[in-house]
């Protein structure tokens, strides 16, 4: 290296270091914020609403300033010559890139902007924490109808786009369109309507030795030791309990899982810490040293599900996963599972049927959930579906997807939070994709180790879980999520596996149709 | 009002405005930074201790650097003369002039001062953590040195003074100095020396009965009932666990207790979570008005603490109070309680005894372990006495001021975390002022309603809460504490009243010498 080249690299490496500082002060902000959020989820009195909303709101104003400050922007300039210098996989290389993705999204939105639509996602979320239970639509009409332009000028300061739910989509699940999750979601229609209808004609499962009553102390002492068994380490995170279950992220060694607890649905604490768990292995298996960089968290929401789904229902509703677990429930609950042979149990947490809610639907009947959510979402972002007729709209497509419709929209369109605060949008493909995701991983995974499923049934997942952190997790936000999918499975993401995956365990509780294909 | 001064004034007003936000900001982030603490004491898994300690950081570099921005001095100086247009009791002018006290001493000190302090504190807590348990003075040795010579150096910031403790003492106790606490001090040890002797020369009380087993769920609920009956109100705050007891402000409607439970030391969690509960009171009963400006909270560390000790000694370890609580414990605690009397327990509960460790001290004797670490901090701090010989002069000092001698460090001059957090001097004598204050207060209470103590005895502290948010917690830091005294009792800060206290409340319980006067 001659004396010129030394020192640019030098300068390089100062200005690196100096953008390092710059994101992990805007990495500490955002988790001190975490911090906040998950306060206020899971111990803080009610007096302290009122200032925790305000003292949230000056941690994000503060990290979105740093964020945009044309400085970085200036050192990611700066640093680009640098980075195309550097092989492609370098850490280094990836951060500058994500960094720059990050810079030049964030400095599209005007502040004011920023602050209206954080202003009015707070209003809308207020207000329909109360229209829900009083199943008053109308009451949220306006909100969702601000929501909407504010969604759509959202868009348009990315434009050009195909669709406007492009860059939605994209900041949720870099790389995929519109057009090609609508793509995707029309093939995997066709397959599943068939298989649900198949399984509705058939005698529903007896899902009843769920349905009694379970102490809140044994249902979550038992869920605790399952996720340990995973794999999640309790010296770097905690379970608490929360109206809605959800995981976050403090640092690279505190990364916490939240529950909830219904007495009579032995299903809903277990399933919802496993799911949560999954989140929280994938992020505390992100290598150390990403901590504090936009590289140090999972690559997409897509990816992020498929973590959860994996371990939640390819896991954690396999016949081996509970030929070990079994005996121990029984002997957490023996007056309830005693005399319950482990199929009927295995059938019941894998009931599959036409329901209402999302969030309790099983495994097959969810992704036509979520498809009507984004085709309606998708519908009322270009003008073709007015808010006032999206009642009748979601009748309708739950008639003609699940063939049940809602008595009313308490049950209905106003079910989920996503719509109500704030933004519509790009926020429902992800959990399909992740069930997609989940069985191509599993898949590959189980390509890799052939002995993972035995061990799956010995009440052992150390293999499983290295591979994924070997081949997911440390990657953090390393790659985006089409380069990690093809470097982790040696393919892009493909449906195969995950009808695969359900024919074959379907097949085997349900009399299936012959295949499409 | 001519045109002129209505502009002004509307200037000043928009000037003031601009303050408080500026002022709000600042409290946002220290109590976000508060919130980071609390959960790190409570809740937070080992793993999140490294990247919690760099958050925390950054929340106090931001509170600090807005502290002293310029442009919040130009506001200030601007705002002066308005200030002085106003009543001289206006919620205004009293922000103001706490505002500018505030700026003026934070501008004072140099950044890398504070920095460096700040690393020099976590340092040495961090090796006190491990060298009290492992009764290690030398490894404190080199900390302690550096302790002083940096609290040396941040005195001389504010020099001027007439002590180099005055600035700190001047910290934690406004209008006080080294001079006047001395005084002080030598008054009450002529009182108490003698008092505590005449009570060891007599059979110790038996306190056998708190020291059996107590199971936790039964010692918090009925901590957690006390609390609640005293006023401290569960919407606006919440009990935790921690190794160390404290209170904690997030909002005005956010002020949360820690306790620590001792099997076999009833007294532990009882006395600890009333005293938090005091600390609380008078947070909680700040006026509205006033959050999130510096006059949102309690006025000064020894009138803080005398509304703790009030609640935890006058009240609590009075007898009218166990007259109406002690059922409620035996119904608690039958197996421990129901064949022991009232009287035998509220003579156990009032146990003087010369003891080694301030914190478990009883009410007469604690006066004198802070007597003993203030005068040795001074002569750390004068150069009078050399860290390596701190241990002999603490026994010495033992020995003469309570007929004790710890037999090791550990229980000796390594017990209290406070000269080992990197700050010495300023720090004890707020917990004796507490003492003499605690019944200052009441006894001015009394006066104004002299049905208190019989309402003490029926379970009811209305009266005398409302006379302490009257005349006390509303005004926060409104009243800089002298000011504060004279308005609540009609005379400066007197140690009559808890001389009168303690000599009532303990010759009732012991033979005493006759009056010194």
């Amino acid at each position: 290296m001659n004396d010129s080249a030394s020192h640019s690299r030098q300068t390089a490496e100062t200005k690196l270091k100096e953008l390092k500082r710059r994101l992990l002060e805007i990495s500490d902000l955002n988790a001190a914020g975490s911090v906040l959020s998950w306060d206020q989820a899971t111990y803080m009195p009610d007096g302290g609403a009122a200032a925790r909303g305000r003292q949230g709101a000056v941690l994000r104003r503060l990290a979105h300033e740093r964020l945009i400050d044309p400085e970085l922007g200036r050192l990611l300039d700066e640093l680009r010559p640098y980075a195309e210098s550097l092989p492609a996989d370098s850490d280094d290389a990836r951060l500058i890139r994500v960094a720059h993705r990050d810079f030049d999204k964030a400095v599209k939105l005007p502040a004011e902007f920023v602050a209206r639509a954080n202003e009015h996602g707070a209003a809308s979320y207020d207000a329909w924490t109360r229209a829900r239970p009083a199943n008053d639509f109308a009451a949220m009409r306006p909100f969702l109808e601000k929501t909407i332009e504010i969604s759509r000028e959202y868009a348009n300061y990315y434009a050009p786009y195909e669709h406007i739910a492009d860059p939605m989509v994209d900041d949720a699940d870099e790389g995929m369109t519109t057009a090609l999750i609508r793509n995707l979601f029309d093939a995997l229609r066709a397959e599943l309507v068939p298989m649900v209808r198949a399984i509705a004609d058939q005698p529903p499962a007896d899902d009843s030795c769920l349905r009694v009553s379970f102490a809140e102390t044994e249902q979550l002492s038992f869920s605790r030791d399952v996720v340990g068994r995973l794999g999640y380490d309790f010296n770097r995170g905690r379970l608490d309990k929360t109206l809605h279950p959800f995981c976050t992220k403090f640092a690279a060694d505190d990364v916490r899982i939240t529950t909830r607890v219904r007495d009579n649905d032995l299903g809903d604490a277990m399933f919802s810490t496993i799911h949560e768990a999954g989140h929280a292995l994938y992020e505390l298996g992100v290598s150390a040293d990403l901590e504090g960089t936009p590289l140090g968290s999972g690559t997409s929401s897509g990816v992020h599900e498929s973590q959860s789904r994996l371990w939640e229902n390819v896991v954690a509703r396999s016949l081996p996963f509970w030929a070990h677990f079994y005996p121990e429930l029984q002997r957490t609950f023996p007056d309830q599972f005693t005399s319950v042979p482990l199929d009927t149990f295995y059938r019941a947490i894998n009931k599959v049927e036409r329901s209402l809610i999302r969030t309790d639907a099983d495994e097959v009947t969810y992704n036509l959930h979520v498809m009507l959510r984004f085709e309606l979402e998708l519908n009322l972002l270009e003008g073709k579906l007015r808010v006032q007729d999206l009642p009748e709209a979601w009748r309708a497509g739950m008639q003609s997807a699940l063939g049940v419709t809602p008595p009313d929209d308490r049950d209905g369109c106003l079910q989920d939070v996503h719509w109500y605060s704030g933004w519509i949008g790009g926020s429902f493909q992800s959990y399909t994709i992740g069930n997609i995701l989940s069985a191509q991983f599993y898949a590959a995974a189980v390509k890799a180790h052939p002995d993972i499923p035995r061990e799956v049934g010995n009440g052992s997942f150390g293999t499983l879980h290295a591979w994924l952190r070997e081949n997911i997790y440390r990657h953090g936000r390393k790659f985006p999520p089409n380069e990690l999918i093809a470097r982790a499975t040696g393919t892009p993401m493909s449906m195969e596996p995950y009808l695969g995956y359900l024919r074959t365990k379907y097949g085997a509780l349900y009399r299936l149709p012959a295949q499409a294909s």
